[in-house]
C-alpha cells in the first residue's frame, strides 16, 4: 500500500512539464540579480536546500513548492509522461534540468523519486558498487525487496544504460562471503506463486539449521537456499524452523559477536518475509544516529513511498510509539522535509 | 542462420490444424482394423515409428508424411497459431494428439520442434534435472546457447508450467563443483552489446591464466568471469590469453587426466564463443557413437534448426568432409529420418 497521493484528474503531462519549466524560470529569474559566478551564489544554494530559508526574496521557496507539488504527486507512469513531455518541449532531459537547478538532499529525494523504478534501482546498485559503506545493503533491497520482474526490469535497464550486466558489476566489486551471498541474490528470478512445498521446507529447515547451528553460515546449501526458493516456500521453510527448533532462524543467525555479514543475512530474511519491519529499522536507525542518515531516509522514501509506505509507517509506530511524520518533521527542514512528508503522504501536515 | 524453410504463404492456421486432425483420423481409420488391445498392435506401432514400413497397409506412411510436410515447415510463431488453432476447433492440445498418435524417437523430434522455443527450453532444463546422463551439458546448452532475452523466456515459462524458478531446480539438483558452476550459468542475464573493456580483458585473462595454471579450475574467480561477461568482452579475455599466454584457454583446459568437469567448461567456453562448433560436435559423437546418441541428435536439430543449423552444417563439412544430411540419413530411417531432414534444409534428398 502505497502513500503517493495522485489527484484524480491530473493535469496533462505537457501542462506538468511548462508548469516545471515556469518554476526552473523563475528560480533563474531570481538569481539574475546575483553574479552566478561568485562562491556566494553556490554558498546561498547549498545553505537553501537545506531549507533553513535564509535567502531573503520572495518567489524562490515557491518555486521549489512548485516542484514538490507536482512531482511528489504523480506516479511512476504520469512521472515518465511528464519527463517525455518536458524533453519534446524544451530539447532536454528533465532530470538533468532538476539536477541543475536543485541541490544536496532535496536534489537527491526529487532525482531518486522521479526516476523510473527500474532506472532508480540500476543506479542504485551502480552506485552502491562504486563505494564501500553501506553499499551491501543496498544492493540486497534491490535483490530482495522487489519482485523478480521488477528486478529484471532493473537489470534490462542497467543493461542498457551502463553496456554490462547488473550481476558482473555486483560480483566485479564485492569479494568473500558477501560476494558469495549477494551474486546469487541479485541473479535470482524467484518464482512468485503461493505453492509450497511442505516436505521441502521440512528438510530445508533441518539443512539450515545443520549449517548454522554448526556456524557453517556461509555454506553453499544455506545460500542456495536464501536465493533460489520462493518467498512463500521461504516462509514456509523457516515456520518450520521455528516450530521444529524452537527459535526463530533469525535469533540463531545473532551470535554474541558484532559480524557484519550475520547481520546482512538476517536482513536477507527480513527483507524477503516482512520487508516493511526491515525498512522500519532502516528509518529507525537513520534517524536516530546522531545527524541522521539521510541517504538512508531518502533512499527508503523514494523507492517504497509507491509500493508499501503504508505498512512500513504503521511498523515505525508500532515499534517508536510515535508517527514517522512526526520523527521525519523533527529531523528534516525545508524543502527537503516537505518532499519527504508530500511522500510519506504527510505532506498537509 | 536457420535451416528451417517456411512457404512463402503457408496456409491459414487453420487449415493446418485440420489437415493434422484429419492425419491423425487416417491413422485411427487405418488401424480399426486391428484389435488395439493386442499386444501385436502395440508392436507395430513401435517397429512403424522406427520407419521399417512394416505395415502392409496403404495410407499410414502418407499420415505421418503429412505431419512433417506441416510441422517440419512452420516457424515458432506460425507452430503457436497452429496449437491455438487446433485446440479451438477440436477442444485438445495439439501436443497431447501428437503424443498419443506418434512414438519413439519420430515422437520425440515431432514435440520436442512443435515446441514454442522457451517451453521446449524449460522442458529439456526440467527433464535434465531428473536424470543423471549427459544432463549437465543440456542444462550448460540452454544457460550458454540461447540469447539473454530467450534465457529469460524459458525461465518465465518455468515459473508458469512447474510452479518454481529453473534455477532453483538445477541449484537443487546438481552438486560439488558442477553446481558451483551450472548455477550462475543459468542465472545470468548478460549484456549483449559489443563495447569491449580491453584493459580488464587483460586483467581478466591473467586471473585466468593463474587460477588454471595452479589447476585452481572451480575458483570463484573462474566462474564469475565465465558467468557474468558479456559474450563480446569473454571474447576479447580470450583472445588475450591466447595472445599473452601464447596458447588457447581450451588447450590449457585439456590436462591429460579426462576430467568431466573440465569438459563441460570447455564446452561452456565454446558454447559462448562458437556454438556451431560445439554443436558439430556433439552431432559428431552422437553420429559416430555405437548405437547413435538419438537424444542427442534429436535435441540439436530440434533446437538450433531455427537458429544457427546453416552454420553447424558448414562446420560438420569441414570437420567431418561429410555433410551433415548424408551423415544422419545413413544413420537413421523412416519418419524420423524424414523429419530430422526436413528440418536440417534438406527434405527433397
Amino acid at each position: 500500500m502505497a502513500t503517493l497521493k495522485c489527484p484524480a484528474h491530473a493535469p496533462p503531462p505537457s501542462e506538468d512539464a511548462e508548469q516545471l519549466r515556469k518554476a526552473f524560470e523563475g528560480l533563474s529569474s531570481s538569481l539574475s540579480n546575483f553574479n552566478p559566478f561568485s562562491d556566494h551564489f553556490r554558498l546561498v544554494i547549498d545553505t537553501e536546500s537545506y531549507g533553513k530559508q535564509m535567502l531573503p526574496f520572495a518567489g524562490w521557496g515557491t518555486n521549489e513548492q512548485m516542484i514538490i507539488d507536482i512531482l511528489a504527486y504523480r506516479n511512476a507512469a504520469q512521472r515518465i509522461s511528464i519527463r517525455k513531455a518536458y524533453s519534446e518541449a524544451y530539447g532536454e532531459d528533465l532530470l538533468k534540468a532538476l539536477e541543475k537547478e536543485l541541490t544536496r538532499d532535496f536534489e537527491r529525494v526529487v532525482l531518486l523519486f522521479t526516476l523510473d523504478p527500474a532506472e532508480r534501482d540500476a543506479h542504485l546498485v551502480n552506485e552502491a558498487t562504486k563505494k564501500a559503506s553501506s553499499s551491501s545493503w543496498i544492493i540486497m533491497e534491490v535483490a530482495c525487496a522487489r519482485s523478480s520482474k521488477e528486478l529484471h526490469a532493473a537489470k534490462k535497464y542497467y543493461h542498457a544504460r551502463y553496456k554490462k550486466s547488473l550481476e558482473e558489476d555486483v560480483a566485479h566489486h564485492t569479494s568473500g562471503d558477501y560476494r558469495k551471498l549477494l551474486v546469487p541474490l541479485v541473479s535470482a528470478f524467484r518464482y512468485e506463486g503461493d505453492e509450497v512445498n511442505l516436505s521441502l521446507a521440512k528438510s530445508e529447515a533441518k539443512i539450515l539449521r545443520e549449517k548454522i547451528s554448526t556456524k557453517h553460515y556461509n555454506d553453499e546449501e544455506v545460500i542456495r537456499i536464501l536465493s533460489t526458493r520462493s518467498r512463500a516456500q521461504l516462509n514456509a521453510t523457516f515456520n518450520q524452523y521455528n516450530s521444529s527448533i524452537g527459535n526463530a532462524i533469525n535469533k540463531d543467525l545473532k551470535p554474541e559477536s558484532k559480524d557484519e555479514y550475520l547481520k546482512l543475512m538476517r536482513d536477507v530474511i527480513k527483507c524477503l518475509t516482512t520487508p516493511e519491519d526491515y525498512f522500519e529499522k532502516v528509518l529507525r536507525q537513520a534517524i536516530n544516529r546522531i545527524g541522521s542518515d539521510d541517504t538512508a531516509i531518502i533512499r527508503v522514501v523514494a523507492t517504497r513511498a509507491e509500493v508499501d509506505m503504508v505498512r512500513i509507517k504503521e511498523a515505525y509506530q508500532r515499534r517508536n510509539s510515535v508517527p514517522l511524520e512526526k520523527a521525519i518533521a523533527g529531523d528534516t527542514s525545508g524543502d527537503y522535509k516537505r518532499m519527504l512528508l508530500a511522500l510519506i503522504g504527510a505532506g498537509d501536515v
